[in-house]
């Protein structure tokens, strides 16, 4: 016998046909005597349809409304998939957030869970109950609902299996597992059987939107076994698991998958003079206005005294980061030229593999040097390597990169 | 200043343009410097669209599961009014039935208030905060959503100003106050500055569904002036008032109103013999079957052993009840004939005021006979006489009876 915490997200619960398919599948682990807790999310576009009602009443509705308002939409799906697997003669009973005891702090719309009281729930599974919890949302001291950002059931999922010592917590959604890179780019791109916390947070952040990126973290930091797999055929999915010890990296493929985004846009300042805190001179008024910069590059001049001075936005922040450079930044300066570009797209390969082998960056750059394709900017970390090119050569990268390192479907399988 | 708690209902928050004709409402009573609670229920058609979805999953889900679904409902109109008071510049805050502390029994979907916690309205209120509430619903001693049945949002109003000893609790509806009879049936209807609780509630359950049934017995209970008013035009609406003191009742008017219903059916069981236990054993098997009956009456035959038992129910509820009759108690009586009529309806006359006035029954029936109305069945209680005539006659006979006892708008103005 198993504890199994199932997280189901809003396209899995999308229609009554839907969550009766979930209760179905419930049903299945308990029959066979396995404890089952299941995390729901709102029916999908029911959030959306929520958040637009709000708008035609207040622009600027405060947090604590808005998180009153859409924590109803998982409030829904948790009584409608209680009595689905009431329907099949499962016991079931739902609980919100705040009822389960997911207390967090007081963030309205972004909160972070602090704690979760588990007894009831221990209770009703030993009854034999299978709990349907809401994703999602949580209470703060004042017992006010609070929500933990959009994508948050996958971190109460988490959280709830790490509270239980569940054996295994996994997530169900609209693909089969996490792929060497996305199968609608490169046809030969295929399931991976396992990829570490590590690797799953850099492909996470790079842009492959399997998994919330908070609830892969808290799984690495509390050791619970993570399973992605399809809520509509069965399969394997794929495993996450913590970070393996270096003697075992001589097994592991040099790249685990390639991430890319073209929703990035490249800001440089040219000649800017280069003393200490021209960085946060140039950023500090980026954060004030709260746009995030992913990549960061400096290089300095080889003159001395002038450096340029490149970093990525997300495209939709693009004009107005130009704005804030252009008016706040350019004039403190004194000297520098401002260029910008928003046709670009970034390709990452990620793999903990990469850590003992050299030679992948230089593999990366001949592999891109023989399609043609120019590099424009290059950001590495520990796992991964990012090169910033043209935003129309990335599907041309991407799949280039994946017959080189060896990624591809027929590879694997002639090996 | 005055504090009031304020309810709306579905019809009155079934819009987002609607919500911002409520939050301008209570903006104006919160400029005059008064302290509000509003109470409101979900928007319209979303309680019977949660119940629809529910239904299309499972026939017969848990009660407990029916209440956290439905209980969805407010909770999306309080955050909307509070966003939209906020916006109005006013401050606000909403809470759940469970957040603001309305303790209820367990008994779901029909749940009775047991005590209110007020301490958290109370801080909100004095520091100028409008406070939004959900009606409709609380929370059982073991954190259970309960919901208190439907039209329980009144009683939710009516509670909250008894437990916060407000100055006036104010019902907002679709129509501008309690009316003499229906304007839709006779147009000399007019509307009532004042009605009595006892008065109210015996037209509540004769049909006139302005208000629900328990909120005015809280309302009589626990002294709360309560006021029935249109969400859509200004007006005094009516007042409902504790049970005068017979000295005043010189003053009183003999008839405050007449409801009438064409929905109810007749069932009577002839020549029955005459013991005792006779009643209970008609009457019980249609109890256990959970059919109300409303009106009972029974005459001694003039022979002495045998008796003629007549009496109503719901028409939806008829042919369950003849068939219990048929099967189940003629059977077992013995004896006797069974009757039945769906084509029925009940005309009732309503004042405190008939209590010390001989001559209201008798004028009754002239009225009618002058109308060639045949009377089926005659029940009194110490403020109403009921009785049943031919559906056909029904809206003739409330005509009739508005102008015979002086509530024609044309007989008040000329006095």
């Amino acid at each position: 016998m198993a504890l199994y915490v199932q997280k189901f997200g809003g396209t899995s619960v999308g229609s009554v046909e839907r969550i009766k398919a979930v209760a179905e599948k419930v049903k299945r682990f308990r029959d066979e005597g396995h404890q089952v807790v299941v995390v729901v999310s709102a029916m999908s576009g029911e959030t959306n349809r929520l958040i637009e009602l709000a708008g035609q009443i207040n622009d600027e509705p405060t947090p604590r409304e808005m998180d009153m308002l859409v924590s109803t939409g998982e409030q829904v799906t948790i009584s409608l998939l209680a009595m689905a697997l009431q329907k099949t003669g499962v016991p079931a009973t739902s609980y919100t957030g705040a009822q389960v005891g997911i207390r967090t702090d007081s963030a309205h719309t972004k909160a972070r869970i602090q704690r979760i009281e588990t007894d009831d729930l221990r209770e009703d599974l030993a009854e034999g109950q299978v709990v349907v919890v809401a994703g999602f949302q949580g209470v703060d001291e004042e017992g006010n609902i609070t929500t933990l950002g959009r994508g948050g059931s996958d971190t109460t999922g988490v959280a709830l299996a790490a509270a239980l010592k569940a054996d295994e917590c996994q997530i169900y959604t609209d693909v089969d597992g996490v792929y060497t890179t996305d199968p609608r780019v490169c046809s030969k791109a295929q399931r991976l059987e396992t990829i570490t916390v590590e690797e799953m947070l850099e492909l996470a952040s790079l842009g492959s939107k399997v998994l919330q990126i908070r609830a892969v973290e808290f799984a690495g930091k509390y050791n619970v076994p993570l399973r992605v797999l399809s809520s509509f055929e069965d399969g394997p999915g794929t495993l996450i698991i913590a970070d393996q010890d270096d003697e075992d990296s001589m097994e592991e493929p040099l790249i685990s998958g390639i991430a890319f985004t073209a929703n990035e846009a490249k800001l440089t300042l040219l000649n800017t003079p280069d003393v200490p805190g021209v960085a946060s001179r140039i950023l500090g008024p980026i954060a004030d206005a709260n746009i995030e910069v992913d990549m960061i590059v400096q290089n300095v001049a080889p003159a001395g005294d002038y450096t340029d001075f490149t970093f990525t936005v997300a495209k939709g922040d693009y004009k107005q980061t130009m704005r804030i450079l252009k008016e706040q930044v350019l004039p403190d300066l004194g000297e520098g030229e401002l260029r910008g570009d928003d046709n670009i797209a970034k390709v990452s390969l990620v793999g903990v593999g990469m850590r003992s082998h050299a030679g992948v960056a230089s593999r990366m750059f001949r592999t891109l040097a023989e399609e043609n394709i120019n590099i424009r900017m290059v950001s590495t970390s520990e796992i991964k390597i990012s090169v910033v090119i043209d935003e129309k050569q990335m599907e041309l990268a991407v799949r280039a990169l994946h017959r080189a390192f060896g990624l591809d479907k027929e590879d694997v399988e002639s090996e």
